[in-house]
């Protein structure tokens, strides 16, 4: 079995503080980050570049990024860009990015407070996934991860797999998390790699994202339950066609899984404006296209002026 | 026909300061670059993504290179990494950029003084070429071209098209000019499509850059000077079986282009060395492949130990 024990004796093993204080006696001398997203930057990637080069870190040289979203995120944008691109590998450690972030190529970076605006498309050389590591992780990180994968679930259909186990994911049961992560990346790899550049069918795992992302950027709650908040927010001021069974099991599925202050929070929807602007999918006809839920299992992608959108909130 | 005139109207458009100065009545509203290598750095990356930001650039847009290999390197890594990836094209106004740095999907920036250490491999939406811009080029930017040009010929063989025009060639015929950059191009084109990242063909369009690169960063010779340089040095170390009359039928060529100051100076081998440690190329076993001629027509990948590359200057 594959796990964050074939690290052992590796180098160029990048990870964040919290994560070397779990494991840090498989890592022989990591490169460790801070925790969180404050990573994404320049200076951060400026400073891993000088590692690279004081170590004379070649081509054919393995980097691995073993961590959160956070970590596999700025190490796949090192290992795309030193050298023209150098072999790298995800550890993810949190199921947020086992289940999403770590897998499906994309990495990036934060620039002038926006999210991820500075990246590119790059599949990395291996993606080992420990569910081990889901164990240790803290309830409201978890939780993300559970909100992803629920995510992919109704866009592709199979929602049981959550309804039917919500207790034994509460209590972290690990063969129920193996089968959940199993499900959402064989489904996620099946979307991307019919549009690896997020031309069309990919847009659908944007479910959520566009409310979700603003109320991240506007609020500070954390990625996952954001578009927890998201997926409930669009259904409400898009979702006038939605099938009512269906809005009735997402919703009821949410309520379990995310905290009622986060979930049903009041937010200045005026303020909120500001963030959606700047999405990165809209286009220069000021077109976006948002993911709209019909049932459980159909998804399709709408066009709306971002003007209409942005509208809706005042 | 398509040429510089196509820019007419265009936003985004990127050039440099001398580039800028002759054809400004063709630009509305450029972003001026300064000239020179100096401008493939992490501020000016900085500042241009801020001004994309600004500007609201998103997926849909295009931005435009308009000068040398410069200006063509960068945009190319900005219309990469800006939201993972907007369109970009090139017009190369140097024959050099024409012939060679904007064709073939190669990007980068430098950073601690290291050339191209930044970069991914990415192609753009479209190259333009207009060969009218050659006529306007400093003798000596103009000489650099045709030794990238002659390089292409030294490998797939048609070394008379250059031989047979070379006073043409001095006097900037533009017949002359055309022919050698389709030539050059179409050359260049069918070597990266059979190996895009750089594995194994494609780096006999390495040939006398090992030395030239090490030259060019010792001495700060321009780019193609130094790769004329590179290609009589590393016959003279490494071309014991090279076929006679190839080699002086070649370093006639050379001679005929490259001022004698610059092709024979003398440089202190030791303290090149260093240059040639940090070569992109040499891999983790501290191999490094070097394209050795044969004759005209047939240059081979030979792969010698980095240590006894260096040995050879002491």
């Amino acid at each position: 079995m594959k796990g964050l024990n074939d690290l052992k004796n590796k180098k160029y093993i990048f990870t964040s503080k919290s994560i070397n204080r779990i494991y840090n006696e498989k890592f022989s001398n990591p490169y460790v980050l801070e925790d969180g997203e404050i990573i994404k930057n320049f200076d951060n990637v400026k400073r891993i570049y000088s590692y690279l080069i004081e170590n004379n870190v070649n081509r054919k040289d393995t980097i691995y990024g073993v961590g959160g979203g956070t970590v596999t995120d700025l190490i796949g944008f090192i290992g795309t860009t030193f050298k023209r691109g150098i072999k790298f590998e995800f550890y993810p450690t949190t199921l947020l990015a086992q289940v999403d972030a770590a897998i499906g190529g994309k990495n990036a970076i934060d620039y002038e407070g926006i999210k991820n605006i500075i990246g590119t498309f790059n599949i990395p050389d291996n993606v080992i996934i420990d569910p081990l590591t889901v164990i240790s992780q803290k309830d409201e990180n978890y939780r993300e991860g559970i909100i992803e994968a629920f995510k992919v679930a109704i866009i592709d259909g199979n929602i049981s797999l959550f309804l039917d186990n919500i207790e034994k994911l509460k209590k972290r049961n690990l063969g129920t998390i193996i089968d959940i992560i199993k499900y959402s990346v064989r489904v996620k790899l099946n979307i991307v790699s019919k549009d690896p550049f997020d031309d069309n069918l990919r847009r659908l795992l944007n479910l959520g994202h566009t409310l979700g992302h603003a109320f991240e950027s506007f609020t500070g709650t954390s990625h996952g339950l954001s578009v927890g908040w998201g997926i409930k927010k669009e259904i409400e001021l898009f979702g006038k066609n939605i099938d009512l069974k269906s809005k009735k099991l997402i919703i009821e599925f949410l309520e379990n899984i995310i905290p009622e202050e986060i979930l049903n929070k009041d937010v200045d929807m005026d303020k909120l404006k500001k963030y959606i602007v700047q999405d990165k999918k809209i286009n220069s006809n000021n077109k976006i296209d948002i993911p709209i839920i019909e049932k459980i299992g159909k998804v399709d992608l709408k066009s709306f002026d971002s003007k209409d959108v942005v509208s809706l909130f005042t």
